[in-house]
């Protein structure tokens, strides 16, 4: 059985397909923004993990869909989650299995479990969430084990997730200024630099 | 690293540990009552995957608390939740990482998300629950793939669920027409009867 991972570079989507290796053929998957080479960090990674990797790139119409969603809102979550939705929505027309790196903690990304039921009947697919019964200090222990990873600002080496993207569009749409005011003022994220067999 | 999983002998904790297998040294852990063999299912069930298996007995004012709790309530939800509660306590005394067979759509038993942070700040543990990003669509699927398990009865067969305790301290404390009062009229549960290696 083959599933495709939401895979953005970090730690957690790492995490999320180690976990499933032992039971699926895992294929990485990337989603960038047309102008921007945002999908560069997470194909490097799987390169790491020595997982199959495609980048599959956003209609423009979803990412501007995103941008209206996070200037009316005034703050970043309901744009994310639109474009986790989509990117979920994409992966489901052609695969039977489907995951993402979310866990147990997370906010942001995150589908309401209506909506989760949704996606599962409208498309026909099964959505994974290796990570949802994971809490971050098991997670971090585990990806300690699995791999080395380095957390990184965004702002100095971009990240393939979401959130960059969406960074990227509103500087270019509405100035630094427009970021300031709508997201927090460091963006962090994990970066795997290296798997560890054991 | 070892994990201890609270096992029922049923396919869903069977999945859960097979899950966690290529990630940690995995024993199954029972919990029983103390005059009733409600292990034995169990028991069976782990030799089965090839597991190592023991039966740790509640104390009986766990049991008499439950009791307590379902007479009070009328229905079970907060007598099964407490002794799933208390055998995730007693497990957590001794071992760093506990899991259970909870999954995405449980209701009962289920700790909330305050229950869980609790659980593991108090007691220093890692509590996992390998199922909790997976459907049952999706749990049916792999489970299908790597066990022969069967569907039975509870009253023809019992199970090593903390139900199926409940429903027989209540029996012969208050009589059978007390369990018709409290309990749905049937108690159906999963047995696994192989383990298929591929």
């Amino acid at each position: 059985m083959k599933v495709v991972v939401l895979f953005s570079g970090g730690k957690d989507s790492a995490l999320a397909s180690i976990l499933l290796e032992p039971f699926f053929d895992v294929e990485l998957a990337t989603f960038a923004f047309g102008p921007y080479s945002t999908d560069e960090a997470a194909a490097e990674a799987a390169e790491v993990l020595d997982l199959p990797h495609r980048t599959i790139v956003f209609d423009d119409e979803v990412l501007q869909e995103a941008l209206g969603m996070l200037l009316a809102a005034g703050y970043p979550r309901d744009g994310i989650n639109h474009l986790h939705r989509c990117a979920l929505e994409v992966l489901s027309e052609k695969e039977e299995f489907v995951a993402d790196g979310t866990k147990r903690e997370d906010r942001v990304p995150m589908m309401s479990p209506d909506g989760v039921r949704s996606l599962e009947d409208r498309k026909k697919v099964h959505y994974i969430r290796p990570l949802a019964g994971y809490g971050s200090k098991t997670i971090n222990a585990l990806a300690s084990s699995y791999m080395d990873f380095e957390t990184l600002n965004s702002e100095a080496l971009p990240a393939s997730d979401f959130e960059v993207g969406l960074r990227l569009a509103l500087k270019e749409r509405c100035g630094q200024e427009a970021i300031a005011r709508t997201f927090p003022a460091h963006h962090m994220h994990t970066r795997v630099i290296r798997r560890k067999r054991i």
